[in-house]
């Protein structure tokens, strides 16, 4: 039976912990590749082209819009961010499910167009957890803590939006939580109606 | 947080092993149990009352209909096949998911009940193992295997009301497999609500 992909969208408050369970995930397993955004905004110290992100122009980024080569796309704060298509159905077609770090009006946008995509929602055990985790990083001034709770305090209005929470206290239960949730999302009939059809026939055939 | 109990149905084809999958998935993780039906049918030679059914009259039976003491119940050539609500009522209660394997009559009431709840339809890898494994029993004649497979023919139509999927190919394999879908299955928002709201308090608080 060919497997086919599939697409899980990850959300999540700012410093729950995301990215460090999406990084081991894929370490950990090789059915899973993470997606690399395109972005107007400009690169930040360290940052590379086509690691954290694709920096392109805004012209650029109109043009792949208006070509629908973005599966979604969404604006904050005067800069795009957009998922390129091609990389996504390349690897869902080779059977690899596709995780894309994205915001509450991308995975809208997924969500409708794939409706078969997972959307997860990584959160942390408490709020207080989460602010000692952005103080804990020490690299932020209390002004931008306070922009991000304020942050995490919107984007808490759309969890119900989401297919499963996550609640990220341990990062190794954390990434074979969404590892689970994953292969379970691979059992459901319409991702192996060809199975169920082939045994139907077999079936008929031997009555 | 408080966890509640899921009630898990389990359907499948005569053969395809679900009985063998849910006695270990119990034996080996102490989160679940499995509910027992009651009947009007006459108990077989070594079954006993409370263990495989509790075996009741149909005055009894139509009784407890009445008196909606059962969660599902469906008529089989003649007899009759329910749950009792109370013991999965009361199991849920305290946290633990209940394991129903009923046909797909029951299932679908219990889904219009319960809509959290979770469907898995357990099949063979082919029709071709599913002969062989009701042959391989040696208990039966040729006529009631024909009858099986026939009744496997008429079962297939309804696998797209399922939620999943298990191909049991391998006894532990599909344990594992069932497990890590009940496990997904608990991290739904609607299964996590109070944690949710209580987040969000918090959020709010911080802000």
């Amino acid at each position: 039976m060919k497997r086919k992909g599939i697409i899980i969208v990850v959300s999540g408050f700012s410093g729950a912990g995301k990215g460090t369970i999406m990084k081991e995930l894929t370490r950990k397993y090789d059915q899973y590749a993470l997606s690399i955004s395109a972005t107007t905004r400009k690169p930040r110290e360290g940052e590379e082209n086509g690691r954290e992100y694709f920096f392109i122009s805004k012209e650029e980024f109109e043009k792949l819009i208006e070509e629908d080569g973005l599966i979604e796309h969404a604006k904050y704060v005067d800069n795009y961010y957009g998922t390129p298509r091609k990389y996504v159905e390349d690897k869902l077609s080779q059977g690899i499910d596709v995780i894309l770090e994205i915001e509450i009006q991308g995975a809208l946008q997924i969500k409708e167009r794939y409706n078969d995509a997972v959307l997860l929602f990584v959160m942390p055990p408490s709020a207080k957890v989460l602010e000692e985790r952005l103080r804990g990083r020490g690299t932020e001034t209390d002004e931008v803590i306070r922009k991000r709770l304020s942050r995490a305090n919107e984007e808490a209005i759309g969890i119900e939006n989401y297919d499963y929470i996550v609640i990220n206290d341990n990062l190794q239960d954390s990434v074979e939580c969404v590892h689970e949730i994953i292969s379970a999302a691979h059992l459901s009939p319409a991702r192996n109606q060809e199975f169920i059809n082939t045994i139907r026939k077999e079936l008929g055939e031997l009555n």
